[in-house]
């Protein structure tokens, strides 16, 4: 098991998915808020769920049937009912403990996005582009969730390099202990600060009369698509904690 | 017709869609070709279809449901039997002549982007990772065709600007000539610099010490996610020449 897990590896992996997370939440912003998507009943549909709701659970579906949801990574936000694959697919390395797949916060997370983290970058306002706004959420929580859930992966690794220490507490279900031994303030600012940069940086208006300095992003934040403060505070109030939730969920029964 | 269009609207309108076929083009170059994807037959299935073309067809059902293919610059590339949307959806201003949904260039775009584009942007390999390769091809093909189909509101606006240079031409159905009328080398060369160097800035690798001169990418492109110079010739010999055909198209309709 997990002779491929490194931790440079799968930091690397973390690093690279935080792109993925401001690039969905920059395109997201291209639309406001949208409400209705958010509470118009389907038309003809008797269990008055959501565009957003409906559209999630048809297009986890479709990806389903494609092959997706296979590694513990791709959780479903939806998981009752999702058709088998239609398509021949590939193994992957089977690097975690088998009951890997069924850590899942996604309830965690459908909530903190749409109740929390949507209004604080998208403006107030209906531009009746309903369906593309949906998709675009569709793409924002399938990459916060795919970035939490690699917490799976930090946990294994973070055990393998020292079970002496991990397997005590697991036994003993200190989940606060587990949480602590987990936690490196010194990491975490940095990761803040790197997604902060990241905004700035991905989220400016680029024009060929630009000046060389402003890979620093505008001297004026409220230029950004996204303001850059909000994703450190996402990764802080949010990312961060829900990944040491999942390695905790997942340190837990490590050892079963 | 047409009250709400402005050149400088449109233009500004393409300039940001110019961030997304950069963001989508960097996503999908996290996956290497892939190839089974586009060949793979379906499990059971008799038509044959590949994963791709089951999961665009797939994918514009759905998005079709959820309201979208509305408005003129959203083209499907499938468009037989879409379902009907099942949510109210908002109307969006008529601005072009009604014609408008029927241009597509789609046919076009999906031999160019499987055939053309896609070799010289991905690296060639197989990570089994077919699900989500073909879901970044569909927001690729998305991005470029939507893109591509504003070009009816370029050819709108300019031929609102200048009706007594285009209608002769239109009459005549000179299509050679409302070509060269339609070609500008100038803000061709600066729509080229521009779209390398947004795939210069959003696709280098931000770390917290990078120096501030990184606005203008790495010293080498071959750190970047997607090179630079795919970014110039895909807008060189495609985007731009086809915007122009759907320019074409649409004028050519335009007195009828």
């Amino acid at each position: 098991m997990a002779e491929q897990l490194s931790l440079a590896a799968v930091r690397g992996a973390l690093i690279r998915e935080e792109d993925s997370i401001v690039f969905a939440l920059i395109e997201r912003a291209r639309r406001p808020r949208n409400a209705p998507a958010y509470y118009a009943p389907a038309a003809g549909a008797d269990d008055g769920q959501s565009l957003a709701e409906f559209f999630v659970r048809e297009a986890e579906a479709l990806h389903a049937k494609a092959g997706h949801y296979e590694k513990p990574e791709d959780v479903p936000f939806f998981p009752q009912d999702l058709p088998s694959p239609l398509f021949p697919t590939k193994g992957y390395p089977k690097v975690l403990h088998p009951f890997a797949s069924s850590v899942s916060v996604n309830d965690a997370i459908w909530k903190m996005y749409f109740n929390e983290l949507l209004p604080l970058f998208t403006v107030d306002g209906d531009d009746g582009y309903y369906a593309e706004t949906v998709a675009l959420d569709f793409a924002c929580l399938k990459a916060l969730s795919r970035r939490i859930h690699y917490g799976k992966y930090v946990a294994e690794v973070k055990f393998q390099d020292a079970p002496q220490d991990y397997s005590p507490l697991i036994h003993a279900k200190a989940t606060d202990a587990l949480m602590n031994l987990l936690t490196f303030k010194a990491v975490e600012e940095k990761v803040k600060k790197r997604v902060e940069k990241k905004a700035r940086i991905f989220g400016q208006n680029v024009t060929l009369e630009d000046s060389a300095d402003k890979n620093e992003g505008s001297a004026d934040d409220s230029e950004c698509k996204v303001n850059p403060k909000v994703l450190s505070e996402l990764y802080d109030r949010w990312v961060m904690p829900l990944t040491k939730d999942v390695e905790v969920d997942y340190l837990l029964r490590r050892l079963d």
